[in-house]
């Protein structure tokens, strides 16, 4: 294990069986199996007050509850996203108190006690039924943050236009998520994603076509107190 | 000239030199030289109160000059698109009394004396002063054509999305024209072509990127009455 | 309710109760949730002797027949398009008077008692059987709005040259409608869309691959007398 | 103008000229040509505390300065994007007191007197010196805005993948911003925005190639306290 | 029917009753609707001793024997095309003197009596097995065409730079065929296209993805003496 | 040399210094740098009666008169192609009785006695001006190569639809040359790519976009008598 | 068979029945169909100490175990890759003493008696999960070619990026395989693909999309001692 | 800087000052800007007998000698790429000593006194002299790495099958550059960069297009003995 090794490694220094610039050297020179020790060092930053979470679409059943079963003993708050109807049901089997949104593909576990400071509330503007799973996904990752937020489903067939007609109108940060939901010239959303990535208005940033994990997780990052 | 093959047939057919059978056989094997008469007949029913159209952009000043006087010196109305600085100078210089807009890269004299029955008032809609050659260019032709056109420029940076947005208000045909300028990911007028092919805007349909021209042709097409 | 509040501003100005300056400046702060507000009026104007349309692909069989119900016992026209075959035979049985179209993958009920003032008969062409169902598409949409409308189907091959072909012959307006249907370089009908928006033929502009709704819905909207 | 017209029918309404009912129908009516209207106002609640900004590449260098005096003259902040160095030296020559930055192609002028209330420094962070035009576009852009900001310049060739490795550092918001300049497979900055979309980094969102006055501007919305 | 209205019009201009230039009037001015009718004829000049095609993709069981079984009753050759099994199991029951090939997806029979002239023999060369079933539709359709065809079958894994390997050595005409069989960045033979148009080799000419039928009827027309 | 080291490889088995079984070894381990040799000798059988080509392209003026002199001085037909302006002056400085095609940009120069012996003429079909270059190119080919053809220029605005028109009217072999000049959305002569290899006629096969000199010499391949 | 012809060859020049003139004449003019000796003799070399491959995607089951059976019994080792579920399992039955990965879709069975000469040990890095199935292709490939392999799975979400990221950190060759999991903008692994190609750090390539086998053998090739 | 912060750090460490656990913990939470520490590390046992590489093309002439002077003036060896003809009269001018290859477009110069120690000779290879700029870089990084080299240039006109040939010939490392230099359908390089990752040739790794920079350096990390 890599803590392991430097925490060796700061002991010899301590103790002056390794000298200063040999300690350096060694620092410098880490090998890449190193990698995950800073891999999972450089999320902790981020994870304060973040569930732990589970991205479903290439594991299998066993290993999706196996590695939630784990994350729920530790007391931390569970979210499984890309969840499938067979891995929804084994981890409600495997996790009576978990709560599982077929629409959202989600199951998520909210254990810590008191919500994070927030400054406002997330909202989650959905142009119609097609992009609801994507729109749920994003309002159950922010619930699973502990973020108040709200749905506004279904204002209309504006699409990839609606990007640009809230943020030319709102005063708040937007976060475009362009849906792969269509048909033809629609290019499994690549469509929606150029025309949100070339609107003018001020303040719209995008994310990955379906992304509404990563769009509300940017949102829970920006509206942290 | 294949116009005057037709007419030695359908004579033959008359004097009884030829067979009805024969004819017809004739008229089927029509070798594929003869498909520009079909061509020229074609636009015949097209061009009824439409100007003759010069596409400038392949052609020497010479040529452009000498295909514009020979539609003048025949009374038709002229509309040249895609000028030169050096083409529209050499145009006004040979046709004084033709209006030359450099702004819409356009060369145009009207010499019909009526105009054409239209239904109602073309409108040119423009979201700022990037996209204003193309609108210029269909407000001129437009204009070639007698049909009366307004602009309206300049309505706010709605890009893309103004196509979506008119079309939802309005409840006349709308004809969107992606332009190529912008930069990034808006890929020389394709992020705004394909987000107006996704547009749910009931009656609005799509030309080609910067085609100013084909645009106003369509649109007075559909206004004529 | 948006309507309710603007109603219920207009009465403060009437009453006195709030100034006019004061009204202005509410006004011009709408927040965005009252998008859907101004977004079902626009369509309004739109909607004029239109049939209420419900697009299926996303929706469940409950969800189609319920909408279905709710247009129906209210009297307007129905149009649903892009119909699965459990979705039409729920409909069927739910709404016994509609009428299902498979190759269409439409459902459509007409209860207006007469037919909108028009300036023609609507003509869908079609190259071959491959691209029936979109046209099949455009001719029952056409029907649903009232509009006179026969297809000539089977003209030949000559797949995306059809528009241009057509355009160049004919002095009427001219909707394209690439379709998916080919295979090998025509990535699933982008040749085609390529080809057709840069036909040469005046007066052809082009919506969506497979768009048959679309482009007969637009040409409903130029046949309005 | 369309504000006189809607305090006009405010008028009205509080005179009793006009019902409710009627000023409702007439809201709804709005033809198009009001947009601008919107379009103004909507951008009034997001401007707040920002500068007037000109887009500067399809402008003449009459244009922009005039837009640049008129904006100035009214004790507005500017920032000018896209600057050509004709344009930059116009604008210098008409406005002494402004700051020209050739590399970020930006000339500002910040004329408010206290800056707004943040929440903390922006930090731009930049691969190599072919990103430094973006960088510093960014750079100055919230420098217009008042903000706080500070550039870490060339941390290193790590191109498409900086976003991912800060991204996964820090737990703050990202904005990556695609540039265009490379070779090869990179496409104009294609190969960069698809990885970064791509990028699996929490708090990660991406705005257009080279769009670095977007990802400032997003950036101090996001900052503002 | 068109045939019948040209052979009226002809008979008029025969017993006088139309004029000769009334007649080149109506010819010039042929509505769309007779398309049908020019489609027909071009092809008949192709035609000459080929099989007719029938492309079964987007066909029903019953529309494809339907089909066959008119075009063998006439005693014209059969070939039909993109075959699924129920298809070429119906087709077999249904002509039971057909011949049924499940690699190539072809059901053919040939009832001329006597081969066209040819100059040579067609050599249909593939790199694996995986190029089998396009290789296979090649042979079936030059020897439903009557000409002298063999197949060498997996020369090896040379994939897209075959046609350049074969255009470089021999001295006759090369017609490539990129197939979809691949993966990763073979983009579904949009790889293998691109590879074979930029080939260096004269005299390679190339036919759309998987289109074994096209390459073999154009090396047939080549190959007529 | 290669050809030296197989005749050396040669003259050891009949003189008996080298076993045949080592000679077989020696020439299945070729080493690459042996490439060259297969190379040339594949093209000779290729070149019968060809003219050696020169593509022009990526070669200094002093390189092409270098390699054109050496050619025309032993005897062999002359065609440089992609000649510019300054290529061409030097070529008719350097060989007098050379022939400069500026439209084509080919510099030809025929010393055979006698043409080769063909199978009829070829004809050049372009659908309008600008694409005059490409077909010019082709003329040359052609005609360097010592075969009768003919152009037809400007049949009319056909554009990408051509090869599909003309080849479902003809039975001979149609050779498709998609050319770059367009705007918008024909993105360098790739909607016209994919509408020509997406063609239904028979018989048609396609080139690379503006490679009139491939199609030319594919053309007189299959024109040998 | 083309061995023959060449032995046949050189004896006749060895016993003088073929000048050594007309015998370089022949060998020059090598038809076509012997591109299957040149192509098998050519992997000879590069198969040394290599097992022979099967690529199982486009071939039955039958085909497969065939093909298996014919080399182990020759005695050499054994590699199946994209092995389905019937493909391992028919596999297994036929020659039990195979090793079957179902995650590396491989069958491999090594017979040669002692490991290849090798300079180190090759390293499959794996960012998660998903990316298994081709990590566990190319550790199999390795193990199959006789060569010390490890696996490092999972070392973090660091998805295009890590091959950058890694080439970054290690003095030896990297080979970065982009893999198709993913969604949205990922298009099939061509966002990482286009990432890599991009990547700054020295000693980068890169192999197809998914194709582990191919980097394997890469690997293999420069790791030989 | 970086490096004190360490050594300051593990001196705490050392002299009791900072308790290992708290040392860690600083450790892992090293703010980003700290990156550049990491980056220049990580390229330091790359870079072992590695010219000092310059980038030149985003870079001012100033800014380029200044550079190359540093690296020269440490004794370092210097190789600077895509270098204009300023940029290169400026660094000889600076640096006389150092060698221009205005084709290749570097400058280099080798200060080291031995050569490393390597296991072969690279060879490159290039089809046509329109690939001479590539294939020149390539040969001046491998010589200012101080590797044996060739060039074999020409080998015919063989283009993106090259690799695929050679790679299926011989038994080393091949590694791919795909270039820019063609026209029509070849997109900038995309057509051979496909075709190279299709290569089924074992052992062929491909680098991004025109990127002979890249492949000589990986050519000589796999080189080194």
């Amino acid at each position: 294990m890599t803590p392991d090794r430097i925490r060796t490694l700061l002991e010899q220094v301590r103790d002056g069986s390794l000298s200063t610039e040999k300690a350096m050297e060694t620092l410098r020179a880490f090998p890449f199996e190193d990698l995950g020790f800073a891999q999972l060092d450089h999320h902790r930053a981020l994870r304060k007050g973040f569930p732990e979470v589970i991205f479903c679409e290439s594991k299998t059943v066993e290993q999706v509850v196996a590695i939630a079963d784990r994350i729920v003993s530790h007391g931390a708050d569970l979210l499984a996203t890309r969840v499938t109807a067979a891995q929804g049901e084994a981890l409600c089997a495997a996790i009576p108190q978990a709560r599982y949104n077929p629409t959202a593909r989600t199951v998520a576990l909210r254990q810590s006690n008191q919500p994070p400071a927030t400054r406002g509330e997330i909202l989650v503007v959905c142009a119609g039924t097609s992009d609801l799973p994507v729109a749920e996904e994003a309002l159950e990752t922010a619930k699973a943050m502990g973020h108040p937020v709200s749905l506004l489903a279904d204002v209309g067939g504006m699409e990839g236009a609606l990007a640009s007609v809230v943020g030319g109108m709102v005063g708040v940060p937007v976060i475009a998520v362009p849906t792969s939901v269509g048909y033809g010239a629609h290019f499994g959303g690549l469509a929606a994603l150029l025309g949100m990535l070339n609107s003018c208005a001020t303040g719209v940033t995008v994310v990955n076509i379906d992304n509404g994990f990563g769009a509300a997780a940017a949102a829970c990052i920006i509206n942290r107190a």
